[in-house]
């Protein structure tokens, strides 16, 4: 009997370390999960860095051939301000460490500084320098926005201040009511990638600037309407195709992990959206111009991006479809209403960003796993306020800098093209 | 004694436990190996769809000024069209899930259903939604190596209806045959990433168009043949480089998985082969034409890279320099001999796509682990059938839309520019 | 007491098979990490071929419209060249597989050869196919430098066999003294990514040229230094922002693994420096020139890129804004000074990657975590051998070439454009 024991008998050196190594195994498979997730959100990062370099081809390519330098010079400058800006203070406004959920404000510090942890997995799926530049490259685009609605007039000392202050300020603090565990969060307002947070923001921003600077000379006369052609249509079809490329970074990365089923079907909503974009504006602008429109449809696809953000992780194919359509159907109607108004968008900024940014926001009352009354209502009161604080924000420093420093240059200076008044330089030889 | 055994003793609850965690390690190695194949075969799609970025740049470049942004609008469309069609047909008929296989035809449902589990890891290395959006992102691309072919003289509607029909139709219904474990499959043909189900069946295409469309004005005269260059060069050579680029994503890709070793090697044929095409389409074209013609060149690294797409995992090194050379050689002689038929295709898709396509299959059948004279055969059959089928499908249908709504812009239209005639639109001011 | 104890007793095969199992995951661990960090470097190698995009469109927007077809047909072929080249010698070269630490040069066979266990997880973090693509991808973009510095002057034939022989002999052997287990790695000289392998050497070779080759005509007059502006600045843009976007992978990828720390560091450091670059030439090209010079800021930025490339992962945040700052201020001063000397650099490649280059060494001993007087005078000491060696090579080679089969167009051929002269063709109808 001891015997038959005694061929059982084990020794407990072999189970001690076949626990300590499967211990080991636990902490290593979560470390290897984490370096896929934290990859994938760098390698997204790239991507909507490249979102930059589509903005400023796109810009490039829709502005007049004799501003083209200033509006390189101005999203070059807008980039390296974003990243320093939101480096120094923007962060920590955005994801204030010192969370009290449901908040409005706080700026527990200035700079980097990670704590214990943060760049192991403790601290969620990536490093804190990962959150860092995903996010910072997410800040300068609201700026960039601002950028296309008042090329061609605006004073380039007066935009930087403004481009400074707006993604310093105004962009992390309303950022973190929702994305920082503010109240909007609390609330139940839902915005994935920023419809609302990143693309209205910018097209309120857009919106308050032109109202002060107003049209550009010769656009709106007695006569009517002219129209002012881009000087580049390569360059801006360039533009559009690394937006959207840009886009699978910024939607994709937004999952904030590398989870298989949730990237994959953000890159597939956000691909049906952007294409459906292109068809619903190609229909509506044959039907109102009877032509067949390049700039509507390539503003379409930018509408059937913005336009599923806000609930990328939550439609089915069917929904990014139906999204992306109307997104893409609205931009002529939109670009045409603005222009009655008198507000001069040389890029159709505010038709893209805002509109379809509105869009896209109250599509997730609508449409997808979130759907329903109550969510509509917290998506109307999320747009509501963004709406007028980020507004309020840029017509008051707009306003401020147009009755101190001046935001318009002169007309001669107009005429002859920002390139030659601001820059002693010519984009073309 | 029984002391003994007893300071043996264990607590069956720790091997227990122990089993537990085991397994559920034996899970999740799966799953994080899963993440990050899934997560290869996402970023690699965003690359592939950089290709129709590239696609429309090279286009842009290599026409004149007055049809680049008809150009530019067809190939916005193209991704848009090929996108949807493909996920409402397309994606089910070239990977039908009621496989039945040597099959030729078969369309179980439309649009996307992902069946139980078909996000997980049983499914694959990657989930349902990045398997459909790798494979769309392919889908299109056929289609706009016809517009490159056709520019300059087709009609709008007809070119979109013609790619919407090659994309949703003939395209996936050919792939099947080998991708989807069709009858080219089980008959031991070989295409790894597509030299024929992609490059050829658009080369087919474009030559089945071309005929029936007829040459530019002016192109083959009495005189001889006039070159019409390209409006923009450094156009086409973003192009290029963006093509080269998004090449990683579509042969790196096709593993289908992380797989380092497949992967990597993937990357170093490619990259080989498309070095090797520049130098000798460099060769060659110095020596039939007596100057660096930069056309050719540029032509020679898509030549090298459509002829190492069928077997870039089957090649050393060496033989990747060897198919690149040969394809980039190639080029020149074959501009030349579509030119001497009168066959104007103003970007030398044919050249690039269907004869380096052709030349990158058979190459499967000489060079690397699977040559042989049986495979040499195969890949000769795979060849004709796909030809066959796909030249017949684009000619019938191309015929049936010049004997209905026309094909050809008129004289006058062509004159002026597709952007004037079909657009209203000017691409530079 | 035998129940007791009988209750407890085990099947040993339990045991056995959970070691077997535990086994299997230790290897699987370790495979999975592997997978990731493989396929980082491979992105990362995609994302510097980028870089070389970045290149030709930069200097292809910088010169003048003459001579763009000349630009583009050089960087199409330094990349073909310079990957054939390596993978012919120059991979050997610089990473001799019988390695003797502290040596000057080795080169143990020819062509790609891997070993045993080359491909596995024992060979590092990543398969030789993966070793050899990324630093292929590093080694034709110190040719790329000294493609713009020579750019509108230099006989085409005369730059390609220079390029071919400076990237297949000079960069390896240099590289190697570093990065592959040479004497000034044994000294304990520091060079992350390549401000001074890559960049310094680039910028040697590039001064060599300049100063054998002499100005462009009617560059430095009686009556002073004649500006020369690029023939199209969003050309220029783009390109800088691609350079941007490629650096990720150049300086990320050169973790040489996918630690989420280190990478997500190098990302912040590589950011801000960037950015701090921009803002050191805009004020300082401002306070100079009194305009807002896009050039000074576009080169700033690549200035700043530079300078971050040799301690990007030493540095803080704050330490690598200052190093760009510095960086970026200084470009403006030093395309003053080259001018003062009459060194004629169409694109200011000295100015970036040579004096940018040696900035970025020196500031490794000045800032970060391996600062100190002694690392200083390690850094010195590799700038000098680096430099003496490379212009050394460079000037020895252009000078023969000089006194063979010439390195300079005739004037009448600079006049009318390498465009015509080289190529019979025109960048733009």
């Amino acid at each position: 009997m001891i015997d038959t024991l005694a061929h059982l008998a084990f020794d407990p050196n072999i189970v001690n370390g076949l626990q300590e190594t499967v211990s080991q195994h636990s902490t290593a498979l979560i470390e290897n999960q984490f370096r896929t997730d934290n990859l994938w959100i760098l390698v997204a990062a790239a991507m909507v860095f490249i979102m930059h370099l589509g903005f400023s081809a796109l810009e490039a390519g829709f502005v007049r051939k004799k501003n083209v330098v200033n509006i390189l010079f101005k999203n070059a400058m807008i980039i390296a301000i974003g990243l320093l800006t939101y480096y120094a203070v923007g962060f920590n406004l955005m994801y204030p460490t010192d969370v009290e959920p449901g908040g409005w404000f706080s700026l527990p510090s200035l700079g980097l500084s990670p704590g214990e942890g943060d760049m192991g997995t403790g601290y969620g799926d990536y490093t804190f320098w990962t959150d860092f530049i995903f996010q910072a490259m997410f800040a300068a685009t609201c700026a960039t926005i601002v950028s296309g609605a008042v090329a061609e007039r605006i004073k380039l000392n007066s935009f930087l201040i403004f481009s400074g202050l707006f993604v310093a300020v105004c962009y992390p603090i309303i950022g973190m009511w929702k994305w920082g565990k503010g109240w909007l969060d609390a609330l139940g307002f839902i915005d994935f990638a920023g419809s609302t947070l990143v693309h209205s923001v910018g097209g309120w921003g857009a919106l308050a600037a032109i109202i002060l600077l107003g049209p550009r000379l010769g656009k709106y006369t007695e006569r009517g309407i002219k129209a002012i052609p881009g000087h580049n249509l390569p360059l801006a079809g360039i533009g559009v195709f690394l937006l959207w490329f840009g886009w699978y970074g910024f939607n994709g990365g937004s999952v904030l992990n590398a989870n298989p089923e949730a990237v994959s079907l953000v890159f597939v909503t956000t691909s049906l959206s952007a294409a459906a974009g292109a068809v619903g504006a190609f229909i509506t602008s044959y039907v109102l111009f009877k032509i067949h429109d390049l700039s509507m449809v390539l503003n379409g696809i930018l509408g059937g991006l913005v336009g599923i953000t806000a609930g990328a992780d939550l439609m089915s194919p069917n929904e990014a479809v139906i999204i992306g359509l109307i997104a893409g159907a609205i931009i002529p109607f939109s670009v045409v209403f603005f222009d009655r108004l008198k507000l001069d968008d040389p890029v159709g900024a505010t038709s893209v960003h805002l509109i379809c940014g509105i869009w896209g926001t109250l599509a997730v009352g609508i449409f997808g796993s979130a759907a329903g009354w109550a969510q509509l209502g917290n998506q109307a009161i999320g747009i509501a306020a963004v709406g007028i604080a980020t507004f309020t924000f840029a017509f008051l420093l707009m306003f401020l800098l147009k009755k101190t420093i001046g935001i318009r240059v002169s007309n001669k200076d107009e005429e002859r093209g920002l390139d030659w008044a601001e820059h002693s330089m010519k984009a073309y030889e």
